[in-house]
């Protein structure tokens, strides 16, 4: 069972620039995560961009559904920033794409140490594998239907909005 | 959705001893990597033995399997040293409890760093969830049934057997 | 031989806020770090401020002055921001206090796992028991005379000036 | 100033074999170390030997010895199971090299994580360069004369003998 993974940015791949202190993208951390957990599932990964959540557009995410359509796969896993992770949900849903598509991200970047990704990353690829087709985000260990999440602001954890 | 999760010990939970040099248990680190996970699923741990899957005895098998078939959650999550899990998972199997359970590993001690027990925490979580009742073995970012899976000796990676 | 250090923050105790993905300043870890390698000198630590070396001001740089003349310790490490740490030891030399005190900083949070911060804390220590009293700077594992030494803004490392 | 650094093995440079669980050596993490702390002191490292210290024969430590004589640089850090490494440098002071010899080692392995080799080798690398000629333990950021100095063998903590 292969599985495509999309790459659009996000806390996952932060970095931290020495020179100036401040917090960017450069490359996805996600093959190192993916040797680290050992994963023997077959993944397709191709970065779509590399932006924070909050900077994302119209046509970004129209990109996003033009490639989860076309590509092989029927199961696909996007990592994407927390703050606008249901949104994209959303308009993956309304594109009726008749394929599994887990959205995950991370609260702490994979490079700070303790990061949530690698968590986040294992219980996607198995959501991927074992739940219907439809469109979910998946986050602290659950799994949510694209039109019942939100991001609680205040705890940074994920909810049910229903 | 409540998971039970039953410690055995095995890799996930060696630690180094500076005095002597040896490995060797001493308390489970699965309340740190949830929290490191940011896990939000419900969650009952609770430790059985804290041993190398080698010096596992049938009593041993014989206690899991009770206390799998008598606690009240319907998933189960059972962190196990991986080279005798898939003759644990027979054993399970065999006592026909109608209840979904996960039996998960790690190749890498949890107290070194770069660890997949992370990675397949997350994963037998998610599978936990949405895998109907049977005896599974989940390593790799893949699950397996009780009755097709060993470990590769040669690769550490776990493959179908037939 | 009794050692004190002063804590004034720096990128060597920023940490990632997970709600606003922002770096700020909370606890400093240099127990933590100190406990990690093992460090059996004695030493007395005391938190003067908590910034980023870029807002020191002409007030902090004289409490920093004021604390190392009047503690009881003859050998000192202050942990610093690496932009202006220069010009502190400059204000510190020119108050002319007749003890050996080590400022260093780090490159990479302590917080983000591949850190020069313990590397730097190790050599800064050694250097307090052995460098004759002066101000020094410490960085990548040299020690500068406080007259001789900046930043190189391009580069990150630590050089002579002349 | 240039410093030599002798590989010799220890704990520092232990491994974790991932198919029969048991620790073993493979190649120094020197490097990585020295460019995780940014160093910048120039240094030339040769690996010795690879060994547990308790294995370390007569034969080993004139190998030792006749490389600290006849290698160009003044000062030496060599890396040392912690087990018999103030006999060896009894040995190296009893050879007369008038040169700054700094043994040091680790009482967890470089690659767990959360090891006291990064600081332990800041340190010895600043003592390298300010201690006057002669044979020094280094570890728990204190340093010893090789006729004052042993592991406590309940609390691995170096302390004086007298």
């Amino acid at each position: 069972m292969n599985i495509r993974i999309f790459i659009t940015g996000g806390t996952f791949d932060k970095e931290y620039n020495e020179l100036n202190g401040q917090l960017y993208f450069k490359d996805t951390h996600l093959h190192d995560l993916l040797e680290m957990g050992r994963n023997k599932v077959a993944v397709e990964i191709r970065t779509l961009m590399m932006i924070d959540s909050l900077e994302m557009t119209a046509e970004d995410r129209a990109l996003i559904v033009h490639q989860c359509k076309h590509c092989e796969e029927e199961r696909i896993v996007i990592t994407h920033g927390t703050d606008t992770i249901s949104e994209t949900a959303k308009v993956l849903a309304h594109a009726g794409i008749n394929k599994t598509i887990i959205l995950t991200g991370a609260m702490i970047p994979i490079k700070f140490g303790s990061s949530d990704g690698l968590f986040n990353l294992g219980s996607s690829i198995a959501f991927a594998q074992t739940l219907p087709a439809g469109v979910y985000v998946a986050m602290n260990g659950r799994y949510f239907n694209w039109d019942n999440v939100r991001k609680n602001k205040l705890t940074g954890i994920f909810e049910e909005v229903k």
